[in-house]
């Protein structure tokens, strides 16, 4: 069992109810990653049906503490294929975590989807081994678990907002893996859309302090071969206090495997 | 009254759940448009709370036939600013039609908002009297109400599909106002990111006929100016029998309103 399997593990009541544990280590300064608390809860979501997340939407209620959770499941309709499944995640200590509404299903066979049409290409990143290890500011980074559970290797382009140099751009790209290198699936992806910086640390006009995340969708488009992750995340409208940011992964075969959106509030905090 | 808000109107019972009427004439061959669904939902959802949607998201569940729904509300939780509310629509006749979840929010006023950072551009129309009235094949057009109750203005390089010539890439431009001229409000906004023609039209490898939605997430951006919206689709990844349609609406001075994704269905049937 692979550490984000252990993380993310779920245990039923046999009622609808699951039991899990936020547990120590997937945080960034206190607060779980909020890409881990879909993925958990998506376990459950997902054990109910008997078919792994196709879309999720998750809107956040708080932040997500260390400490036992409930995730309440709810089967809102079971067809041949898809099954619609609605949850919330409440911790026993403080309250209302997560509600969530998704898609469950397998992906298709690929012989029997017809034609592709791909109108992108994977992000251009140099070698992993050339991207850089660290995203957070320091001071962040030293009090937050979440950083030794994965992989998250910068583009050079996009990190300067560590040292107060923000790209100009609100674009963040690199590579993803776990730090066990145990393999990405379905669940894997539904953290991995969130696993990076916020973008909007690349835009000068913004602190580099939390940006709460309202809402995070993501679609799971394909089952990741093996290897590290190639991901892209950019906002093109921040206003009104609030960015979406747009995220794509892309596996070792050139294949787009999940994309997401979130709505996020811009950091009002100080650095 | 407006036509939609007549249309879309709903009833409270008193105790979250609200009653109205899938309205003829709002339908594409008999099958109301998912827009005009998730628009009547939210209606009842931002009753409970006092709020206007800020994001929503709808799985789809069977197609909405005209005839009596319900729509129960559920408060999940109601901040000062936030409310996070989901819910689900029924057809009386036919069965679940709708699954919802969403954060109800008015938008910010200007002066609290800090800096905005826009990196997109609305999309290059010809004007509204240059862009072509009717998007779906003359077949599809002729049994379906809800092209007299909007004036979708297709871009007329995307609008081939029509005569069996589609331009070859997955995107739909044109602008959308009512067809009664009344103002587009956060309601309206959920009807107009589903308002065009399936963008999978424009490619030759798929047959011109309906595109089931998953799933679709609209992000209400800001309030629209009046006179005429500009609207911008595409599609990035059609790939394992499915496709995402990112949609942009943009209002009179060029702010972007609404953004949208949903996951739909490639068409396999007859065109």
């Amino acid at each position: 069992m692979s550490e984000f399997e252990r993380a993310t593990a779920v245990t039923p009541r046999g009622d609808g109810t699951y039991d899990a544990v936020i547990t120590e280590g997937w945080d960034i300064a206190g607060n779980a990653n909020g890409g881990y608390l879909i993925a958990m809860a998506a376990r459950a979501m997902a054990d109910v049906v008997g078919r792994p997340p196709l879309s999720v939407t998750g809107h956040y209620l708080s932040p997500g503490k260390v400490g036992p959770v409930t995730i309440d499941v709810e089967v809102v309709r079971a067809g041949r294929r898809m099954a619609v499944v609605r949850a919330t995640m409440r911790s026993l200590d403080h309250g209302e975590v997560l509600s969530l509404l998704g898609t469950f299903s397998e992906q298709p066979e690929p012989d029997t989807v017809g034609p592709s049409v791909i109108d992108a290409e994977p992000p251009d990143l140099p070698p992993f081994g050339e991207c850089v290890p660290s995203g957070p500011p320091v001071a962040v980074a030293a009090t937050s678990g979440f950083g030794q559970q994965i992989h998250a290797r910068y583009h050079p382009d996009d990190v300067g907002f560590g040292e107060g140099e923000p790209s100009g751009t609100a674009l963040v790209r690199g590579w993803f893996e776990f730090a066990d290198h145990s393999p990405v699936d379905a669940f894997g992806l539904l953290l991995v859309v969130d696993a990076f910086a916020p973008v909007s640390f690349n835009r000068p006009e913004f602190p580099v302090s939390w940006a709460p995340t309202l809402e995070l969708t993501a679609h799971v488009r394909g089952v990741p071969a093996p290897g590290p992750l190639r991901t892209q995340f950019r906002s093109r409208f921040i206003q009104n206090g609030m960015f979406e940011e747009d995220g794509e992964v892309w596996d070792s075969r050139g294949v787009l495997v999940a994309q997401s959106r979130q709505l996020a509030l811009v950091p009002r905090g100080p650095a």
